[in-house]
């Protein structure tokens, strides 16, 4: 069976998602389009999605009868209410993130796919596709003895000036949020945040580096590196320490060079590159899910939890040194 | 448009790229299905290609006009009847090494191939679309400088007592040949062979391990070890010395681990596993070109390359020591 | 000119420093002495040190006219009384860690060398004589720019029962409190402790691992994971992360193996063998600053502010989460 | 017993050992100097052994009651002279690199030394001190299985017109050829040498890079290249591969670092660095052994075999691609 895709968003990320669907992965078509801008849908509709019907508003997309399971791709603001409509349709949705520019929204995407009573909605959490962090848990999993700590950097060599100190959490931060609980299979019970001095290359509304101190119900502590005009390169580093032996997170696969006195190998420094495999990974997962009328990896719970983490990192961040309490509600059956 | 796809030899390969087509990839489909054993190609068509219609001969398979392109994934012995039909077809064909089992049949594909007139046969080299390959070649051709030297290593845990000395060249080291003049984008001019003392670990028809010696025609030595009872992994390796500096296969992935006062990481131990991934690769390039009536990757005239140089090869083996000529007519035309 | 040393305190390390003067370096001679159990000291002037003499007492050994200069390696509770009597006697002295039990000891020293006007004691950190540290030191101060973090972990397979969590800052980080300092060229301001879960493998006294959060007076976050009971292996680590790139603590010197399906290098397990071929730099140096009749390497100052930053360590252990100022007088002329 | 040691030749190397006996290690003193050119013996006794006395001759020197044993750095050509007279006069000799410059001369050397019935000759292969080979051999005799093959390479960033090919294995290889005979505990019966086309870099007298391969009485094969223009960086790289696995050299000790879109460690320049401190131990064994009126450490037998296998090494230069045997008398009791 070929799942009928629905594409609402076609900016970059939903211009790419849908050349994945019709040029890469077996099992799906792009059918319909729709975006603010109708142009940029028409545009990936020549392109790229001949076969692709453009649509005045998501919620038509959704509609159609010519849909199987829509990708929401469009701007962050929008994501909450195309989900609530995919799953007001019945129809298996692959949201990117955020799931909702708040806890509150994210939950109100749990309670319905709750209240509808399968699981419909796919949060784009790439990650844990990758096929180091794959292995990774693995290891935790096999080799490591239970996990103790965790110590990790999120370096990126530059930002904009229009990136402020929340935003290292709620756009940066927000990959390990969710990738950490994905890795312990834990939850989080605070967080702190400490600043260094921030770095020469940083900005008037940003304090950069900062280092965020998550602590699990499992009493696992986790410091995470944050670095955003580290200058060098992209660099996601992760160990875990276990009771047995440390696990680390691959570095990125590299040939190694000998030349002018040194014994080197390449960093990246654009984030696109680090983990582009894993789009590839998570929405064949996704088609073959939808094939059967479901979603599967990331859940809106997931969602949800790193958006009260991630807020609670931002008043870790206001408070600097005072240790945030992180609450939410119990886990729905719907997730476990 | 959906490239319709005939398969002709379903055992494990041709199985696992039936797999691909139908559950991968995006741009084929499976059509037609052909095998000595009938039930074999039935059960694939149960299991993965429900579409597929069974012939009782590659050559009806070829002929049939559901069939745009085909795979030839049968006994190596009749791979060349094959790609000829296919050949005379005029559709394109991807053939699984090797291309046939002389240095004479595979030349007597690339003369109907150059009387067809256009590219329609690409061999399944698939170390050519391994990513480190891909990133070592780039390294080559852009930092280290032009290449003087490969250090090669091809090593395999164990083998069976039915691999003899020369199916250490026809069906281990055809790899390294093959890929190596794609590396360099140079010819051989000349093989010897070196028997250090056997190990322990060998059989009574085999000598393990070997030393091959190969020079090219722009001047560069490849030494490759062949060591197929190396007991620990499975294990490739290779260094390009230029005249710069040095480049090195990058190693497969994996999570490095701090155990039992060891620092370790595991290595592969099936081959299986060691470029599975560019399996993907090569198909996605063949359907890519199939759609265009055409074929991609490597030639013919790469297939029967790689047989002249594997015959001087098994030559040295029984002239230890020997330097034998690599020789071969113009390349024609068609290939550059 | 061969510099005569008195040795009081004839365990261990003091028999281990005997035999580097008169085996290993060039410059010095063993010429006196002493411990309070006086067959320890005749029995290393058997086996290691003929021309010696032995004294009844440590002052009985200072005040020799055979004795130019003193290394103090008795029990650290003795430390104070001996190098005030070195400094008294004005005789340079190596005094191994701690320089004594507590800041206001060592601050006594420290005023009596100050009063004496010439540097004559030099502090047992012998990670600032280790050659990953100066190689470390130089990639820090040359390549990276100035340092933001520091992430470093201190891990250790195993400890006895009588090993309580204080004793993980006295006897374990104290080297990282002083060689962090002279990485950074740098002074702390505050500590913090983190507690993780306690692993399973620690005892009733002692919560482990630990988290160290000490900042320093130019805004330097460095986190330092304490973990005793690691189980794997003697293992310290220390990444240095500044404006421009990162720096990074080498590993021991290892043989990188390819057996049983792992790529493998050892990790010590006993911390007496990571840092053994600096004991002998360290003396080196002590040696030919006797010499000249004073000091150099580590000073009083250094020891003083060892003990007061891990007093502070000591109460940030006993008031999780919270942030404890560290302060301390002006340091004096004779230490800039 | 602090052993009194006269040094013949103070160039240099001479210099350096001088100033390892007086100012680095325990257990000996320069008590005479000797050189063609007296000014510079008489600079190195200011400088470095105020004790000294200058002789005219080395013969004179070794003549002197004052000395007990000597170490000879003089020019090449007059090692064996000097080493002869040593023997006659029964004292412990060190001599550097080569023994005589020819293979007939080390043999008059070992003959005088097997005559006079003791060991007295240590010859200067510093490499067997060095401690990653050090590692590295006892690796191989622990875990790696018995040994099959060796790869290694030998790269220097450039040399200068004078040095022809033939010093390739005089002056660069001849380090291997000790160092391989002793990790493998074996010895050599045939060299062959396989020249890629020159390096654009190289001279007309030389042809660069080469690869010698060396055959073992036990069977191993040892490919080693010699590349003397290579441009990055003073590289020795040697991976032993045995029965049960590979064991590899380890790198020297360096910061790796994240800098510029690399991660990147730096990689020697200069010969000088690489193995300087294995002549600290090299001549704390040969101090140890003259104590006691003897030599320890690599033979006159070693230095005469290093110089058969390198005439057949040149021999292999002279007959490209032939194997050339290497044929040498039995070894004496004296070294067995």
């Amino acid at each position: 069976m070929t799942v009928k895709i629905g594409v609402i968003g076609t900016g970059a990320i939903g211009r790419d998602h849908a050349r994945r669907i019709n040029q890469v992965l077996a099992g799906g078509r792009i059918t319909a389009l729709s975006d603010v801008n109708r142009a940029s849908a028409e545009a990936v509709r020549d392109s790229i999605a001949p076969d692709a019907e453009v649509f005045a508003t998501g919620e038509e997309l959704i509609a159609s009868a010519h849909v199987d399971a829509v990708l929401v791709t469009s701007w962050g603001a929008t994501h909450e209410q195309y989900v609530l409509a995919a799953i007001a349709g019945g129809k298996p949705c692959f949201c990117e993130k955020p799931l909702a520019t708040t806890a509150e929204g994210a939950k109100r995407i749990v309670d319905a796919e709750v209240a509808f009573g399968r699981r419909l909605v796919q949060v784009g959490f790439m990650r844990r596709y990758d096929a180091g962090y794959v292995a990774l848990k693995q290891a935790v999993e096999t080799r490591t003895g239970a996990p103790v700590m965790v110590h990790a950097a999120h370096r990126n060599p530059s930002v904009p000036e229009a990136y402020t100190t929340p935003m290292a959490i709620h756009d940066t931060l927000i990959h390990e949020i969710d990738v950490f609980r994905w890795l312990l299979d834990d939850d989080y019970v605070s967080a702190r945040v400490t600043f260094p001095r921030s770095c020469a290359r940083t900005h008037a509304k940003l304090r950069d580096p900062q280092i965020v101190t998550l602590t699990t119900a499992k009493g696992v502590v986790i410091n995470t590196e944050i670095f955003v005009n580290c200058h060098y390169g992209y660099d996601i580093q992760c160990e875990v320490v276990g009771e047995d032996g440390v696990a680390r997170l691959p570095e990125p696969m590299a040939v190694r060079m000998r030349l002018n006195a040194q014994l080197q190998n390449p960093i990246l420094t654009d984030w696109k590159d680090r983990f582009v495999a894993s789009y590839d990974v998570e929405l064949q997962d996704f088609l073959k899910a939808a094939a059967a009328g479901t979603a599967t990896g990331p859940t809106s719970w997931d969602g949800y939890m790193a958006a009260v983490a991630a807020d609670a990192c931002v008043a870790a961040q206001e408070n600097e040194g005072e240790a945030i309490a992180i609450t939410y509600p119990a886990r729905p059956a719907l997730y476990v």
